[in-house]
């Protein structure tokens, strides 16, 4: 396995091999608007289809919504306008004309789902109503922007769902919580939940969880985020129902996003000093077979490579010849930067003792026979394996559990007695950001690590993007 | 096969049954921007499969870029920006602040794309540049709007192509022309293909060529359009390659695109009283099955539906139970309205004589044996080519070759000279706007028919949306 990259030149690496692995190209005239090359997009498409497999499993249906949003329905619900006006993007006119009323693009679609959902939401019978979708969404950053982790177009992914009570939409968030996990693990990345504090939810929520994994830089990055909004936003934008006793409630809601930032965490968490290491969950070619050329071989070396190219196709596995006019080093070298899980080489050896050569991304090398060749499988769930065994051993090791604040890095565990000012000080001293309180909670019988009072749970603090 | 819709009654059935089948609603609060529903969306999703499987065979590869397009790029090309300027959206703030230089949402792409192109462009050895993308666009639109067919946020793809030189790009719209053949196909959509007169081509085009479907209003609804560039963007753009020879040359540039008109001339050519006809290929459930529930048999006909659905999606073919509590009348309803192209009944008769009951969408019905399942797909295959077949009839029966102009519904063909002045003329004269020569060009030799000189070529005239 290559080492991961050194925290110290982590975000320099991180920049460069974006571009190199050919994941998108930052060249456009709009800083934090970039474009998505055709490899990394592929991913990003893989990615997504995950995501739907996910949502079809358990019930969500598939929606679009405009990307325009009017003001005076974004300004329905207070905090959420709070939380969001300093980072929209205006639409103030349209060809030669003024608009009577300003457009804002989505930076999340709550204001624009939920004024539809009040129509289409009548009765008990129509819930819970379990939707999403998949959108290009906008946020007037201003601090520094990077690919993928902080950009102003959010490749987004968002389910929204209305439940009866607020016991339903609980349900809801376990369930999310299981979808989470199914996913990340597809995708090799271990992570850490934790109920955010009250002082950092997601504008409008009751609570939010966020769900947290680890960077080689020693920073957590927020890839995923569920939100209780419990009434908070059906009662301004009026989604009601007829219960079953003939009364009208107001809905409970939640919703649960994700977003390219995905990418952004496996690009660090499995790059190494080479390149990139993609999970074969998502990789647009699983497999990519490189023909060792000796003269007079020529033909003969091809042919096997077609030959095996169509065995490894029948498996199921996306394969790829790469039968360009330059040396099998440099090929190596281009396909270990682009992270493809699997290596094949075909020479004339191989041929004469009915073998094939692999090397695995994570530096796993051996020859395998040809009549054995259904064993590729194996060897990319091997692969997988390792890369979370990795990633998991890394965030544990860099997970410092302690009773007293004092300078650590990566994530932090602090007893906590719950008022926010501890957990101020806590952040203030550590010079980092508190992600909340750790999920599934764990008994705290310490004492708060800032007041020296009764902890009421466990603080978790890092550094973060 | 019900019959098409009446044109009189057309418009009204239309607006109405985009709803009344799920496809979207109209509900938002910005006027021609609407929400797509689940089973619409779906649709559309299944659309763009069929595109993407078409461009993955023809060697383009799929990118993204941002939606918004700085003032200053989309002004580089002067015929481009006269032609949209009056229908383009400005996003002038951002935050609280107004920014330095205004954003337009694209209408089109050409002008994100092709500043980004100068840069992965090089040598002769980087061409053709074959890629696409499927985006939200946006047209400021005055018309009146209408679901899929004129709307603000437009579901669109397009696909820009860079070449050595003019012949080269030529061969690009040959192979355009056959992907919209397997395409349009697929979708049991009949068309007519007209290279457009210099007086309506595409902002900053040499040419343009549209391909147009008839609608049951007896209009022409433009599906899919492609245009030579030449090298009209890549000058302004400065996309240049370095030749054979060691010397720079600027790039011939062509573009094909279509939208979620396609779905509008499905639903509009494809209708009937009972609602929507899904070609095979796009439809989200293909079979329906409805049991048939007599007293004392409910488990044992559940039973049974629930193997038969099994059988049915081994052929690969999505199959869809309906196990509400409604009668099986107003189910068959629902499905007709839907569109789904095959309707399995199974009830006690069925169970006994080892039949099911089909009800294709098009009317036919019969009774297959169970142990010949598998001809379920041999009956979609013809269902399909009904729906192509009665839409061809359709197209045909209202063109018209005719000599003299002359009121005519539908299309009509007349001889022409090739001057403006005498297209305008026809134009007039039957209220119709000019769609271009017919491709394949057809010989004529017959007098211009506004000005009696020589003809150089028929041009095509309808009514369209």
């Amino acid at each position: 396995m290559g080492k991961m990259i050194d925290r110290q030149r982590f975000d320099e690496w991180y920049n460069e091999i974006v571009e190199l692995a050919d994941l998108c190209d930052k060249r456009y005239p709009i800083k934090g608007m970039n474009i998505w090359k055709p490899y990394g997009w592929k991913i990003m498409q893989n990615i997504d289809a995950i995501i739907r497999e996910e949502m079809e499993k358990t019930g969500h249906n598939e929606v679009y919504f405009p990307l325009l949003i009017p003001e005076s329905c974004f300004k329905k619900e207070e905090e959420h306008i709070k939380g969001f006006s300093e980072e929209v993007y205006w639409v103030t006119h349209a060809g030669g004309n003024e608009l009577e009323e300003r457009f804002l693009l989505r930076p999340t679609s709550e204001t624009a789902l939920y004024s539809i959902f009040s129509l289409w939401i009548r009765s008990h019978a129509d819930l819970p109503l379990k939707t999403f979708q998949i959108v290009n969404t906008f946020r007037y950053e201003t601090k520094m922007t990077k690919a993928f982790i902080r950009v102003r177009e959010i490749h987004f992914f968002e389910a929204h769902t209305c439940h009866e009570n607020f016991e339903d939409a609980e349900r809801q968030i376990k369930e999310d919580l299981e979808i989470a996990e199914r996913f990340f693990k597809k995708l090799c990345l271990p992570y850490v939940i934790s109920r955010r504090p009250d002082w950092d939810k997601f504008a409008g929520a009751y609570y939010s969880i966020g769900i947290d994994v680890l960077m080689p830089s020693l920073k957590t990055l927020q890839v995923a985020s569920i939100h209780q909004y419990k009434q908070n936003f059906s009662i301004p934008f009026e989604i009601k129902y007829e219960g079953r006793d003939g009364k009208h409630y107001y809905c409970h809601q939640t919703t649960y996003g994700m977003s390219e930032r995905i990418l952004g965490a496996i690009v660090g968490i499995h790059g190494d000093e080479k390149g990139i290491k993609l999970p074969s969950s998502i990789a647009p070619i699983k497999v990519v077979i490189i023909p060792i050329i000796f003269k007079g071989w020529e033909e003969r070396i091809m042919e096997e490579c077609r030959k095996i190219k169509e065995k490894i196709e029948e498996l199921g596995l996306k394969c790829h010849i790469d039968d360009r006019d330059k040396t099998p080093g440099s090929k190596f070298y281009d396909w270990e930067l682009k992270g493809v899980p699997l290596r094949v080489e075909i020479g004339p050896k191989d041929i004469e003792n009915g073998v094939i050569s692999i090397a695995r991304r994570d530096g796993i090398k051996k020859k395998m026979p040809v009549n054995e060749i259904e064993k590729l499988k194996e060897e990319l769930q091997e692969y997988d394996k390792m890369l979370y065994v990795e990633a998991e051993k890394f965030l544990k090791e860099n997970t410092h559990i302690m009773k007293e604040i004092e300078g650590k890095e990566g994530i932090v565990e602090l007893p906590w007695c719950g008022k926010e000012e501890c957990g101020k000080k806590m952040e203030e001293e550590l010079d980092m950001k508190s992600l909340g309180i750790p999920l599934p909670q764990k008994e705290c019988n310490e004492k708060c690590a800032a007041c020296k009072e009764k902890a009421a749970s466990w603080l978790r603090l890092a550094k973060s993007y």
